[in-house]
Parts: C-alpha cells; structure tokens; sequence
C-alpha cells in the first residue's frame, strides 16, 4: 500500500513543478508548428513545441480551429497508395521490417502529432478538450470524423482500464475537486456545496471516480450510492435533506442512484462500464450484509414513446402524459399501476432500428449485464422527471453472479433481462384503469422466467 | 501542488487493493484464453481473462513462452489481402469509415490483445517483462521482431513523456525502492547499502528518477549527481567514502556520473534524453550558483578503437594498452597526455558505419545536445575502467543555452560539439609516443561544421 | 522533508482507526470513574475509563457539567497542609525524593486528571472542548477558576510552540477543513464556498493556520494574507469579488487583513503571536521582492472612544460618529482627515488602566513588535466597520529588522511604536476640519524615530 | 482518515522547512542565555534564544554539561520557603489567586525553561538527548535527580498516550527509519539490511512502533511479531533465513519475540504497555482467525538464579550451567525437561526484595497482564541465550479476555498468573537430577490467588 504511497507523495510532483519554463510565444502557422514537431527535434524542443502548439490551439477562434481541424484532416493523413503497396510487400514477405513499413504507412500522422503534443506539461487535459471541441464540429463537418478516429484510437489505449485509479470521493476531498463534481453531476443536479454534502459525507452516502494520472484534477466518470433498507422507489427521498442517515451495518441494499460522465472530449471511450461493478465488488468487502445492488434510473425515452403512443390514438398513454403535465396531480394507484404497466412494456419491448432495447439507459445497464429488477411510479417528481418519464423510474439489478451471462446473453442476442414482477407487468393488458390480465399466458412465461421473443 | 496530492495519497490504492479477486486457474490453451479476450466479452470477464493469461504466462517454460510468441506471431498478424483491398477504398473515398476500416485491419491484432491484457491489476509491469523475454529470444528467432514491433508501438504510446513522474530518490525512499536502485546500477556498481547511502544523502548529492504511474515501484531510469566545485576528473575520487562533504552553496558544478536504464523490457523507448535535461532545469531552480552542467562519462569504445590501433602497428597505442594491463602501474603525466589526446582523438573522429561518433555514449549525450567538454586520463582506475578506456573518462557538458542547437547540427550533420581544448588535443601532434596525425581528415571534419580554435 | 512524510502519510492512521473498541456506556457516577481513572489501572482500564468519562461528560447536561466541575474543584485540589509540609522539608533537604513529594503534593490531583483522560482517541479536542464549557460557567462561578487553572496550565505545555504544525490553507484543502475556515473567520465574515474560494486560491491571496497533531481536523488560529502592490487602504477594495487578481511577481507588500482564533477553549494559550512572523517568513523566502509587511486592522475601541469624546462636548468627535451612522454618507477629504487624526490620536494616546495602549487590537500587535504604520479613513465601510470605528483602519507593520526592539520597548514601558506620518497626525492641533499643525514639534519627535513618552 | 491525510501530506512540513533561519552563534554564557530564555521575551525571541541555548549545549562538553545541570539544580529550582507561605494562604482562603500562586511557585523553574527550550524547530529530540546526557551522570552526580524529576514530569506529559501514533513498520519505510530499527533492536540483533528484511517484509512477519509527532524520525518503542501456526518454541526458527514463509490465513498464533525502546532519555515513561495491546487488537481486526497472542521471551535472570543455587550446592543447577558451557553440547531431553523445571520455578517462585517476581522480563509482562504461559528448553541457542538462561524462553500469554483481571491481581497482590502446565513444571519432583521441591512453598504461592489445578 505504501508502494503507491510512494509514487504518490508530493515531493516529485513538486519536482515536477518546478520545471516550468515560461510559455514561449511565437507566431509562427500552426502548419509550421506541427510540422516541426513531426520533424524530430530533441526532447527539449519537442516539450517547447508541444507547449507552443497548445497555446496557440487555446488562443484559436471558432474558425481558427475548425481550419487547424481541416489541416489535420488533409495535411497529416495515411497516403493510401503507399499503404497499399506495403500491404502487397507485407503479403509477399512476412518480415518484420515489411510489418514495421506496414503498420507505419498505415497509421495516420495525427498520431505521432497527438503523441508529440502530449510531452508537454498538462497536455493530455489539452488534447481531450481538443477532441471535445472537434466533437463539436462533426455534425457540419462530417469530414473531421477521420481526425476524430485517431483521438478515439489513441485515447482508448491512453486511457486503457489498467491505468485508471478508482478513488472515493469524500467532504474531505479538495474543494477543487468537488466544484468539479458539482459541476459535472448530469442526473440529478447538485444544488450547492450543502446538497454536495449530503450525497457525500453521511455514513449511508458514497460517492466514486475513475481518474487517471496524467489529469489527477479532473474526475472521469463517477457514480453516487446510497445504502439503504429494502428497495428505493423515489429519488426525491433518497436526496430528502430530511431524511433519517441509516447506520451502514442496517442497509441491505445499495442503490447506484446517478453515474456521470465528466469529459466529454472522451466520448466512447468506455470505462463506465467498470466502474459499477468495481464499486460493486469495494461495497461488498467493506459490507459483507449487503443483498441487492441495483440501480434507480430514469427512463429517458418513457416520455417520447408514450406520445408517440398516444399520437397513435393510444388513450392510456394521452392519459398518462397528461397527468404528468397537470400541476400538482399525482398518480393515484391506479394511475400508478398503469403508468408502471406502460414502463414495463416500453423497457422489455420497445427496440429500435437495430432490434435493441430502445432506452439508452438501458442499453448501458444490460449491455453491462444488469436486469430490469422493478419500475416505479411517483418515482422522479422533478419537472424534469415528470416531463421525461411521467416520473416513472427503473431499478436495474446488478446480480454479481448473473452480470456475466446477461452480459453475454445481450451481447449475442440482445436479450433483455427482466425479474418476474416486471415481466408481468409488462404483460399486462386492459387498458387504464380497468385492464384484463392473462394471467394464464403470464404464468406460463413466468414459469421459465426466460425474456420472450 | 495539493491537486496532485489528492490523486496520490493512499486512500485509492488501498480502494484498489481490496479489489483484488482471487486468481483463477484455469486451464484452458493460451491460444483460446487470447481468442476470448479478443472476442469482446464486458469488462468484468476481460479482467478475468487478462489476469488469467497473465497468470498463464509466468507460468509458461522458455518452450511454452516461444510458442506463445510464435503464436502470436503468427495467429494475431494483420491480413495483408485486406488492408490492401481498404488502402485501395481510402485512395478512392477518403472518408471516415473507410479509414476506420483501413486503419484497423493495418493494426496487428496482438496491439489490442496487449491493450486488453493490461486491463488487469499490475499488468503494465507484466506485458514490460513479456517484452524483455521476448527480446531474449529475437537473436535465434527473427521473425518474432514483428511481435516486438507491437510491443514497441504500444509503450511507446504509454510511456509517453507526458506520463512519466520525475522522483528525487533518497534516504527517505522506501528500502523496497532503494534495493531496486541498488540493482540496477549499470555504471559504477554500489556495492552495499553504505554505498548506497553515501550517493544519495549527502546534501552534495542527488539522485532522480523517472516513473510511471502504473508501475509505481519500478524506476524505469535513473541519473546520479555529484555537487562539486570545479571540473571533475576522477570517479574514484567522487565515489569515495572518505571524501570531505560539500556545502551545496560552494558548488558551482553538477555532474551526472551515473545513468542506468532499468527496465530491459522498455528497451528503444527513449526517455532518458529528457531525464539529464530536466534535472538540469531543477537543479537550476534550486541551486541557481550552478554554473556547469557536466557528465562524467565512461569511453567504453577507447579500449577496442586502441586495440584496432595496435593491432594496426600504432605503438603509442600499444604502450597505452599495455600500462593499462600491468598492475598498479600509473600513467604519468606524459602517459597521461597521451590518452588524453588520443580518448580526444577517437571521440572527435572515430565514426562507425553510419558516420556517427563510433562511441555510443558520446552518441547519446551529443544526440541529446551536449558537447565533448574535456577528457582526463586516470579517472577510472577500477578494473573495468582501466579495461575499457585505459582509466579514461569524458566530460560531456550539457550548456542549457547551447543543447537546442548542438542537437540539431548532430541530427542533421552527426556534428561533434567539443570545446577548444578538446579540440586541440585532438589535433596535437607530439612526441609520445609520435603519433602522426592525419590532418587531413581532422580539417575536413573541422570544416564539418566545428568551431575552429 | 520526506522524513516528515512518513509519519504523515496514512497508514498508521488506519492502523489507529482499526482499534477504536465500540463505546462502553455505563452509569457509574462520574466522580466514580474520575476515582477509578485516578486510581492507576493498566493503559488498557486507563483508556477505556477515559473514553467512558468523556462520553458520559458530553451526555451531561448544564446543571450536570456544573456539578462535575465542582467536583473537580474540591476533590481534586491540593491538600494545602501536605505541600507546606512538604515546602518545609524541601527547605531543610534538597534532595530528589523530598522535591518529588514536593512537587507531587503541589500538583493539583485535575492535571493527573486530565492527562489520563487524554489517553482516549480524539481526548484532547474533548478536553479543549470541556474547558470552553468551563469558561463559559466563570462568570457566575468564579471559584471554579482554580480548575481552569489546571486546564491552562496543560494546554500551556501540550500546544508548546514546538508541537504546532504551520499549514497553508487552499483550495486543495478538505472541504471539511474549509467549511470550519468559513465558520471560524471573526473579522470579515466568510458569506459561503466562493467568497471563501476568493481568499485562498487566486494567486495573490493566502491563508496559513497552526495545527496541533492531535486534533488535525481543527485549526487553532489562521491569518489571510493579500499581496499588493502600495500600502492597502480598504477592506472592501481586498475582498471586491471584481477586483483584478495581481500577479505576485509584482507584488510589493503582504497585507494581513484578517486573523481569527477559533478554540475558545484555548484561549490565553499563546500561539497567535508567532502565526504572523513565521508567515512573514515563509512569505519572504518565497518571495524575495516583498518589501512591506502589514496589516491592514480594525481599530475597536475608536468608536467608543469618540463617543466618550462626543459626551464630553469634542464636537468633532459628535459630528464624526453622527456622519458614520448616516446612511449612505461619504466621508469628504476634511472629514476622512480629521477621522485620521482621530484614529492617530487614539491609538498613540488614549490609554487603558494599566497604561497600556487602550485598544486591544493595538496591544496585540505593538506587543509583537509591530509599529502603527498608517490609519485610512473610509477602509471598512461595512456595517460593523462604520459602527466600530466610523470606518477607518489601521496598518500596523510588521518590519522584521525593528520587531524585536519594538517588542522589548513595549514589553519594559508600553512604548507605542509608530511611523512619522502617524505621529504628525496625532499632534496635528486645530478642530475640524481647518486644524493647524506643530511642525517643529513633530520634526524634533522624529529626529530621533522614538516614540515620545 | 484523509482527515488525518492533510494533516500528514507535505505541504505544512515545507512550509515549515523553509521557515529555519540560520543558527545564529553567540558566546553568551548558559546561564545568561537561560535566564533571558525565562525574563519572557516575545515568541521571535524565544524561538531565538531556545536555538541558540540548545545549539551551545550541544556543543558543551562533559564537564560544561555537567556545569550546565548543576546550574538548573541550584539555579532553577523552587523556592521552598516561598511555597511553604503560598500554601498556608491557600489553606486560608482556597480562591483561584491563591492557588495560582501556589502551583507557580512549586513549578520548579526549570519546567518553564524547557518548556521554552521546545519551541525551537526539533527541541523535543534535543531535550530527550538531554535527559539523556543527564541520565549518565546520576550514578555520580545523585543531587543531579532534582533535574531529572522536571524532564521526567514534563516527558509523561508531552508523551502521553493520546498524542503517540501506532504505525507499521514495513520494507516501504524510508530508509532512515529503517536503519534506525537495526540500531535500536535489543533483543535479537539484526545483522544487516537482508536480516531486517526477513523481519518485516514477508507476509507472516509484522514489525509495528510508536511515534511522537514532534520526532517523526524517531520511533520511541517497537515490538516484532512472527505469525506462526502453534506454539513458538525456538527463536533461531522464528528468525532462521531458510524458513518456509506461511500464508497469514493460515496462522493461529501471533508470536511478539522481541520489543525494544529506543530512547533512553525516555526511560520510565511508560508506553510500551499500550504498544503489545494495540498490536494485540489490530491483529485481531485483520486476522480474525488469529486465537493466541504470545510472547516468546528471554529469561534474563534464569541464568544468574542457577549460578546462586549452583553455588549453594544445588548439583542440578550446576549440571544445566555447564552443559550450556559445553561448546556444541545439546540439550537431551531430560535436560531440557529439568530446564524447563528449574525455569517455571525460577518464574513462578523466585522474589526480589518487594515480594514482585524477580526475573524484570517476566515483571513487564505480568504488571501488562499477562501470564506465564510455556517454558522452552533449546529454545534461544546464541552464546546470549546460553549464558543468559541456558538457552530457556518463555510465552506469556496476552488473553484480551483475561488482561485486565490478571494486570490488577498483579498490582495489588504481585499475583503471577501461569498456565496449568507451567505450573505442574514448577511443582514437578523428580530424577534428573534430583532436584528436592519445596512444596511448602508452591503451596503457599498457590493460595496467593493462582489456578490450582
């Protein structure tokens, strides 16, 4: 442990800061730049260009960058008859010094030029905000996408699982850090440093980030708990500032209640999927008691389904969408039940193009290998929640002795795992509020428990 | 300073450590526990199956890891067939999809079966280790070059300067990092713990070192300096125990008498060209009396360029070697002359093949920036030193304001920066023993772009 | 500075953590306990009895802890007949063994006491604690002073200056250590998280605390600091949330505005008089152009000191306190003068019963061997600071070279150390605004630099 | 625990580094420099004149040291006549003023002047040498022990349990530190760096100290332990380099074979009875499978208790003395067993002259509340073991269960609590070689409150 410990103390970092010559200005082309950084100068003067090209990069208008973009698109690409003829050398004599033309021809100068930019100080941090701005710019320069795929190919083997840290986040982090996560929180927004507080410090509150080393300022993803007695069904009285704090020793479930993904400049990059189960695995050793691990999500796509259903001339759902309009309605138990029903069936049936669970939050969870374990109504009473979903939430259920086959089971066949009780409901039919059952059918499918067709 | 404080304290690695499943056995062939991994299984059973290979290997007897390697050399190569059929795609639309493909079908697929391999806890120190046996094995199997090829791609994408940590090690280092330090010396042996103790506590010297993040244990290159006042000229008289302890405010010069790499593993991966400069940039910061940045640096090319001399009927050299041979002989001063003019000699004009300095750590230091500053002879008398250069050594100096350009006429022209001095003795004709001198090429040498006297 | 390090990092305090035994609870009456803990268990009985007494004195209500201190005021006093004994024989035999009885006997029983109490985790917070509450029973319970007493005298010998730990505070900090920052600050009051961030993280604003290593979550007593350029003049021009951050590089004085104790059970516990000129230090080894060190204070005791003047028919002062508490009124320049002179006049004449400087603020600092360097007019027109001192300040200036002195001339005859300008101002004659000035007095009075008696 | 973590990280430790100003000299005598150490200059002149005072001690030689301590005895003392008249006022009037009075002139001054000495940077260190120094001189200087009662006075209070830290010592620790557990181990030398390794760094071997935050570099007490399956019976096994490592999981015995304090000017501050207890609990919480918790002890006095009983004629004794003479003799197993017989008895029955167990190791560990546990023949066979106790150890026993009970029969009664067994050894008659038993004796200690079997 004090291995790490070591590596991690101040003193070199210190060291490190020291060493921070003065910004060199300059104003030569950003061409010029880069190409000189291509050319293989020595380490100083690589540090000194990569320094120098980032600045300038920073400095850059909307229009400056989109032409630096460009000029990294044409300038700095594979030359593809080149790549072809090492290709037919390669096929013709498997050597490695055929392999090494090869793979060199083939790989894109960005490459080189990102790896390059990278030597200064702090330069990974510049290289993802740079991808997050040519992010920015895909939808009206598709062409860019080819610059794109060498960020997204460098980052995944940057950013590669093996050289991410886990870190719980705690009231005694740096307030650099938290600002951050008050910043980043993107399901259920952080109000002030009080709010923060009441998600982090309570003995029933945990809070976890992947970070890597090279950006130790800045979370990458991380994900809020709450242990708590038996199964949450409202994110309202989770965050309740009122609540009773439970003694961890009482809980028996722990509930992944918000996962955040903090840079958007590493968009794709997955390390999200991880870090659940990591977690998981941590909450499991500290408290050996806890039974359940599941999630409380929204169901972002409830909404637009249910007026798509309605549009159709589907009275239930009109009914439902107009309810969560109402200000002040509720849904009283019938209402519940229907709305539940509805969520069930959008969840279980409802794909999209490519015959995949429509929801994309629950893409991400059963493609981790989750199940949808129950639904909620009365569950996200926020605007937000009520316009999304008619607040209507999921619990997704992270068994860690099912994660792997369910896993595997969407993966080949996008299979949609589901408890029972949803199932059921999914079945359901009648409309609102009287609606017939079958129960027979249902039992028979129950039975097996196994998604259907 | 503190944000870097926060990612390195312990509290994550200790967050880390407890999740640290137990090792599964298994005993499944390599080949299909690598067609798993590749087969893109979640992240929980990539781990598994990462940790499991890794397992695997360490495992494996030098049959087992040749055919492993051939292995790969063979099943995860690239299908030259495709990638020339996608390089003839890109030539004719150059779009995004189609450079995905091109690049992906160019990229052997051992890069990913690494990349994925490193998803296991400590791993990056396993896949450096494979790459170590691996180099073993290349004189008597050639053909797995192009397996290394993969591995040299991929860490020099992870050992990217931006992500290395510059560490002082001293006497408050962890013993476990100090034994490593112990080991690796290359140069000048440290022969115990006292010995040790004597290069990195005194307040007259330092010792730094570059890491990587997820190897926090393993230095990967380390640089040693000595405080002194004046130019120095004799390891025997830096390394002595009973030398007198400098006031660091009295020196006006560091001398880097030490650089040992550490990982074989890492072997082409240069780091070691930024590491002087930056300890030049702290010891600047921190001392800024400094005035003379210098190596005291070992000639091991001297002894076998006098050799060839000899055994061409060179009698100076002759005697040189001789002198060196016979115990407890001491060069006197016209001796010593002699060695110096000729160590001069072969460092200003002795080239290999290439053109280049024929001495490959004058081809380092004058690769990275520095100058050949002075020679002095009876400065190793250890058996070694006497063997290899006749107890010769160089100073090479590194001139902050100097290096950028000194690198680039090196780069460009394999010009060797010397001082005057050096200079002169190169071009000294004399007496003992009579060497003639062909001024001829030191002229044209000299034309190359030197300073003239 | 590693060396440190060690004891610092975190995993002796997991070991520490690890044993905390689940509270014992108890009813035995305290005295019962005290007598126990008195009565020379082993550690194990000790630390168990201190941990239960503490529990059992933070569940006591007011009339209970009433009742506890009075019974530490009789049952664990001196026995006034034993020490005069045992005085006697110390005088007849100086010897160990009578001296020990002695002192034994003269020690009262509390700090025995105490000490073993402080064998529980966190104790020493508990018995800070304890005494605050005692404090806060003096006034109507002045007999039991002779148990604060015993708390002042272990505190005296447990935050020696050599146990203080020096800090700086950031925005790297622990939010938890920033939250009591804010809650801690007694001058100009922290309003929340971004005033605070205001304070400690632009570069030319610093806080430093002392810490005492067994409380390490609770500052003692913590001075902020303002780097500018000229002699600062105005609160609300620091702390403007729009003012333009200086670079430090250019930075001419450090100004401490701000200097708050936060452990009211330590109060009399001198530590504050070091905090400033360790920082001062601290500040000129960083940054060597600093030529001025001050403070920029309030003056307290001028509001009432003009009001008594006000009562007294000094129409001046009546028409000074009657601008103060207009709304919205600005002091013009012959008003802003003659509060000036006011405020001189005040703090080099106006007296207290010992003939000490009457404002406490003044004590504090001229007793530190800082000198009255500026009084400003219009420097805090916050409510409290027109009230307080119809919004003037004062610098004081902390001039390394002359503190010594200065403190000596206090310490042996109250001297009030002051620049030029001040003492002119406080001798300036003539009321309001048109007053004339004895200008051969005050250059004779300056000839010699000495504060006048 | 990263509350702790701020306080521990670097930051403030530099920050204090930085702030040392230069040693200033100064040829002021002793005296001269205490008493204006005491005339209660401000906190720069303080700190001044406490480094300038220690400085000169630690330049004074034996007889200057010898002055220097003489001086504070006569010097620095109470006032007895003085005290004598605060004490009969306080006997009058029992107000706060007076009992002020009182306890201030019962402070022996040289309290004071310690106390002020310690705010210099790293005084506490110097102090502890310095009882130290004095120490050494009591034997001959007795009237010297007035001095010592002050330091000891002020060291039980500065080194009071609540402010010590319980840390690993691991093979991460600096070196430094290391290297000072080599020095200071008492018990079983450690030979070199390799052997100090083989005792801290392998799994079933633990090595845990005590430190004072004001002396991070200096543990004061540490205790080794070795994991062991059954009971230990052999410390060259325990310590032997060839040894099979166990998996922690598999031990059942915690085995403390040695534990030493490091200062002896802390002599008679008692900390090293919390230190096996502590160890004892933490073990606990990692190890939960860990049931006995022993010693393996040295019998000090084993070998002097035979050679009296020799010389009075004891022919066993005798036998046992020359056979551990006897170069390369072993032990057979009547020897061992009338070994292992003369050793319980010696434990069990022989007194010094207060009636407490003679053998100082076993009053340690009874007074801790341990009890005797087994007795080992051949278990210690270093020429020290030897000659100490004919190669005899003893367990004693730390049962948390049974500690407090045993610790308090032990006080008031000097009760020796030993295992059934130990004590059918003392009890034991028989052949080899015919020792008599006293059983009159045995008898009466067994009433004294001890198991009967």
């Amino acid at each position: 442990m004090t291995r790490t410990g070591f590596l991690g103390d101040l003193l070199g970092q210190l060291v490190e800061r020291r060493f921070v010559p003065a910004r060199g200005g300059g104003d030569r082309p950003m061409e010029e730049l880069c190409r000189n950084l291509m050319s293989g100068g020595g380490e100083v003067s690589t540090m000194r260009l990569a320094r120098e090209t980032l600045a300038r990069y920073r400095g850059l208008d909307a229009a400056g960058r989109r032409a630096f973009f460009h000029m990294l698109a044409d300038g700095f690409d594979v030359d593809a008859a080149a790549v072809a003829e090492a290709a037919r050398d390669y096929g013709a004599a498997r050597d490695a010094a055929t392999l090494d033309r090869l793979v060199r021809r083939a790989e894109p100068a960005r490459q080189e030029l990102f790896r390059r930019l990278n030597h200064a100080p702090g330069a990974t941090a510049d290289l993802v905000r740079m991808r997050r701005d040519l992010l920015g710019l895909l939808p009206e320069a598709p062409d860019l996408a080819r610059v794109d795929l060498d960020f997204a190919h460098l980052f995944a083997s940057w950013f590669n699982r093996g050289f991410l840290v886990l870190r719980q986040i705690t009231w005694e982090s740096p307030a650099r850090l938290l600002e951050k996560i008050i910043g980043y929180e993107a399901v259920h927004e952080i109000d002030d440093w009080e709010a923060l507080r009441a998600r982090i410090d309570p003995p029933d509150r945990r809070c976890f980030a992947f970070f890597h080393p090279a950006m130790p300022d800045e979370p990458l993803i991380f994900v809020q708990v709450a242990l708590v007695k038996g199964l949450p069904g409202s994110v309202q009285a989770l965050l309740d500032p009122g609540r009773a704090v439970l003694d961890p020793a009482g809980a028996d479930t722990a509930t992944f209640y918000s996962i955040s993904n903090c840079q958007s400049g590493l968009k794709g990059i997955s390390f999200g999927n991880s870090l659940i189960k990591q977690v998981v695995e941590l909450l499991r050793q500290e408290l050996p008691h806890l039974r359940t691990f599941v999630t409380l999500s929204p169901i972002p796509g409830l909404g637009p389904w249910l007026s798509e259903n309605a549009a159709s001339g589907d009275a239930a759902a009109a009914r439902l969408l107009e309810l969560a309009r109402t200000p002040g309605a509720t849904f009283d138990d019938p209402a519940a039940l229907a709305l539940r029903r509805a969520a069930a069936r959008y969840l279980l049936e409802a794909k999209d193009g490519r015959d995949r669970p429509r929801d994309p939050v629950a893409r991400f969870h059963l493609g981790n290998g989750a199940q949808v374990h129950e639904v909620h109504a009365r569950a996200d009473l926020s605007p937000r929640g009520l316009k999304q979903s008619c607040g209507a939430m999921v619990n997704y259920l992270y068994d860690p002795e099912a994660v792997e086959q369910n896993h595997e089971d969407y993966a080949t066949r996008h299979s949609v795992a589901a408890a029972r009780g949803v199932r059921s409901l999914a079945r359901a039919t009648g409309d609102w509020p009287g609606a017939e059952r079958k129960t027979k059918a249902d039992k028979e499918t129950s039975r097996d428990g196994q998604p259907a067709p």
